[in-house]
C-alpha cells in the first residue's frame, strides 16, 4: 500500500496530526508552492474543548468532529491519509507507517498532541480513565450513565453511595467543566428519570494537588470558579495529591473515598514525537524546539502543539490550548513560505488571547489578562465563542439546538449508554 | 441487587423489550390500575426505521435513539430497569434476570423483537453483520468508510475494486434503502474528499434470492424500485441466494464477487422468547400466538411485535415492521385494561396502514393498497412521516436539519470512523 507519491518537482510537506496546530498550518499552506500529506490515525478532526460535554451526555460526536478529508476536500495538492505514524528516519527524511509504508518528505510538520498521563502510575488508568479521543468521551459517557442505572437497582446502602460518587482528578478547565456538568446532570437532569434513587444525593467530588481551581487562571476568577462549583454541590478537595486509584474509588491525603466512578483530568503526556527523532523533552514527555519551532538539529523538521514545550515572552511555557497549536500552525506555514521565497524565517512569538472555562450551565469565568469577565456573560461570550470556533454552519446550528434544549428544558440528547448491553453495568 | 418491589395490591405488569410494541403498550396503559416494570437490555428506545442513515453516516445516533427512562418520566408507576432477561419461570410467574434477580408479574407482556439471521449460517455474520442495534450501526458506518481509506491507500487493481465493492443481501426495505444511500455516498457526499480513487467507480450489489425488490409493495412499485436503484448506479441481482459469505466477499448462482464489504439484510430470527416459554414457534424462532396475543397455555402472557408471528385479517402473517408492533401494544394495553375491569378482552386484528421505502434522498414508494405513491412526491410523505413519528421537537429538528444538509449540499455530518484508529483499516 504505496500512497501515491506527489510531483518530484514540488517541495513536500508531511503533516502528522489534524488536530489544531496541523490542520491550521494545513489550512495557511494554501497557495504555498508545495504538495502536502496530511497524516493522522483518526479520521476526523476534533473540537477538544467540548469534548466534556461529549462525555457528560450534551452533545452527540458527530457535533464536534468532522473527517479531516471533507474539511481539505476543495485542495487538490493536499492529500490526506488515515494511517498511523510510528517512527521518522531523519536521515532519510522519510515518515515511517506502522504497515511498513514510508512518506518522504522535504519539510517535516510533528503536531502529534498528548494523551494523558499517571505520573508513573500507568495501572490507574483502567480505573480513571481520562478524557482525549472521542472514544474515550462515549466511554465516559456510558461509565457514568451506567453508575447511575446500577444505583437504581442496588439496595445495599454502601454500595449505592459508591455508584454515586463521581471523582474527578484534577482542576484544570477539563476538571471543572466536568464536574460542573456531571453535577448538574444529577440534579436537572436525572430526578424525574429515576424511582429509587434521589439522584440529587449523587457526590461530585474534584480532587486537586495544587492550591487552588483552575490554575491558569488570576485568583479571584479560581476564587469564584471554586464558589460556583460549591454552589452546584461539587465538593472541591485542594491541596491532595491522589495516591492510589482502583475499582473501589481513590486514596487521597490517607483517605479512602468509595467510588465507582473516576475521571482523570489531571496531566498529559506528549505523543512519542522526540522519541522518534531521539530528541530531548521535558519530563511530559514533550519536544524542546527552538524560537522558530524547529527540532534542534533538524532544520527541516517542525513540531506544534501539545507534542512540544515552547516559551512565550515572559519564559513561561505556552498553554496547551487550541489557540497556541493553532497560532504556531499558522506560523510554520509562514515560515515555510518564507523560505521557499528564500527569507529567513522570524521566531515564534505566542500572543495569549485569554483563557475561558465553563462552570455549569449559565456561568463561565474568562481571564483575558486585563480584562476578567464571570458569571452569566462571560457564559454567553464563552457560548458565542465556542459556536464561532466550530466548522461549518450545520455544526453551529445543531450545537446551538442541544445547548437550547440543556438551558430550556435540561434535557440532554445524547444520554445513550452503547457497546454493550445491560451486562456492562455488571 | 432487587428491584423495589411495586405495591403488592396493585397489578404488576411486567414488560421485557422497549421497542415500538412494548413502549407503546407502556404509553397506552397511563391511567390503569397497574404498576409497570419495563425491562430492557439497552438503556435507549431505537427507531429502527431510520437505522439505516446512522450506518451510511446520514444521521447520527442521538437523532434516533431516546433514554427509555426519559420517555417515561413522567408515569410514577412506571419503573424503568436496564437489564437483561433470560428466562420466564410461567409456573412461579416471575421473569428472571440474567444477573439471579427475578420479577414478579401479574400479566407479562413479552416485547424482545428480532435478530438478523444466517439461515443456518451463523459461520457469516462476521463476514456481512447485519442492522439492528446501534452499535450494528456504528459498525456497519466504520466499515464502509473504512473500505473507501484503504482502497484511496491501496495500489492493486483488484484488491481496490475489492474495497469498492458493496454487496448488500436481501432487497427489503432495509437492504433497498441501504444500497440506495451508498450508492450516493458513493456518487455525490465523498468524490470531493478523495485523490487517489474516483468513488463514482465504486460498485453497490443487491442480491435478493426472490424475484423482485420490495416483494412487500406492489409489483409496478418493486420495479419502479429497482429502476430508481439502477439510475444511482447499484447493480440489482434477483433470483439468486448468496451460499457463502467470507473475508473475500460472496458467492451466489455459483459465481464469486470479490467484495470487503457485505452487509446482511435478508432475514430476521425472533428474540429467544418460544424457547423461555417451551412454546411452540415457526421456523424463524416466532412465537405462535391466539388471536388475544397470549401465548397458548398462558392467558397471562402477551406476546407482540417481531418475536411472533400472527395472521393478518386475510390470514397474511402480519409484516414485522414498526405499525404493526404500535397496535399490537395498543391492543394489550387495552385487554389488560378490559380484563382488570372485568370484561373479555376483544381479539387482535392489524389494520395495515401503508408501506414505505426511501429509494436515494429524492425518491420513495409508498403502497396504501388502493393508493400508490412514488417519485419526489412519495419522499416528502416518507420525509414528512418518519419526522413525524420521531419523538420530541429537539430530534425532529435536529433530523430535518441533517436531511437539509444532505439535500442541499450532500454533506452527512456523521462520518465518523469510532471504535479503534487506523490499525481498524487493515
Amino acid at each position: 500500500m504505496t500512497p501515491a507519491a506527489p510531483q518530484p518537482t514540488t517541495h513536500r510537506v508531511v503533516i502528522v496530526g489534524a488536530g489544531f496546530g496541523g490542520l491550521e498550518c494545513a489550512h495557511r499552506l494554501k497557495g504555498a508552492p508545495v504538495s502536502i500529506t496530511l497524516v493522522d490515525r483518526r479520521n476526523h478532526h476534533l473540537f477538544q474543548p467540548l469534548l466534556y460535554q461529549v462525555a457528560t451526555a450534551s452533545l452527540a460526536t458527530s457535533e464536534i468532529a468532522w473527517p479531516i478529508r471533507y474539511l481539505l476536500r476543495d485542495r487538490p495538492e493536499v492529500t490526506t491519509l488515515f494511517a498511523t505514524v510510528n517512527g521518522v528516519d531523519a536521515q532519510n527524511k522519510r515518515v515511517l507507517l506502522d504497515d511498513g509504508d514510508a512518506l518522504p518528505y522535504d519539510t517535516l510538520v510533528l503536531a502529534t498532541g498528548a494523551r494523558h498521563a499517571y505520573f508513573g502510575h500507568d495501572e490507574w488508568e483502567p480505573f480513571a480513565p481520562g478524557l482525549k479521543t472521542l472514544e474515550d468521551a462515549t466511554t465516559l459517557r456510558r461509565r457514568i450513565l451506567v453508575a447511575f442505572e446500577r444505583a437504581e437497582r442496588e439496595t445495599d446502602e454502601e454500595r449505592r453511595a459508591a455508584l454515586l460518587t463521581f471523582v474527578i482528578v484534577g482542576a484544570g478547565p477539563t476538571g471543572v467543566e466536568l464536574a460542573g456538568t456531571i453535577a448538574e446532570l444529577a440534579r436537572d437532569t436525572l430526578p424525574p428519570d429515576f424511582r429509587n434513587i434521589d439522584t440529587h444525593k449523587a457526590r461530585v467530588v474534584l480532587i486537586e494537588a495544587g492550591p487552588r481551581v483552575l490554575a491558569g487562571f488570576a485568583d479571584d476568577l479560581s476564587a469564584y470558579a471554586q464558589r460556583s462549583l460549591e454552589g452546584l454541590g461539587v465538593e472541591v478537595i485542594l491541596g491532595q495529591a491522589v495516591t492510589e486509584c482502583s475499582a473501589d474509588g481513590v486514596v487521597y491525603g490517607g483517605q479512602r473515598l468509595q467510588s465507582r466512578t473516576l475521571i482523570w483530568a489531571a496531566g498529559v503526556r506528549a505523543s512519542p514525537a522526540a522519541e522518534w527523532l531521539g530528541a530531548s523533552a521535558d519530563r511530559a514527555g514533550r519536544l524542546q524546539v527552538l524560537s522558530d519551532l524547529t527540532v534542534p538539529g533538524h532544520p527541516d523538521i517542525f513540531a506544534i502543539g501539545d507534542t512540544v514545550v515552547v516559551a512565550d515572552p515572559e519564559g513561561k511555557p505556552v498553554p496547551g490550548i487550541a489557540p497556541a497549536a493553532k497560532q504556531q500552525g499558522r506560523h510554520v506555514a509562514a515560515s515555510v513560505k518564507a523560505r521557499l521565497a528564500g527569507q529567513v524565517p522570524a521566531p515564534f512569538h505566542y500572543r495569549h488571547a485569554g483563557s475561558l472555562a465553563q462552570i455549569g450551565k449559565r456561568k463561565a469565568v474568562i481571564d483575558f489578562g486585563a480584562i476578567k469577565l464571570r458569571g452569566t456573560i462571560a457564559w454567553w461570550i464563552w457560548g458565542i465563542a465556542h459556536i464561532y470556533f466550530l466548522i461549518g454552519l450545520r455544526n453551529r446550528l445543531s450545537v446551538a439546538i442541544s445547548w437550547l434544549w440543556i438551558h430550556a428544558r435540561d434535557q440532554r440528547a445524547a444520554r445513550l449508554i452503547t457497546q454493550g448491553s445491560s451486562k456492562v453495568a455488571r
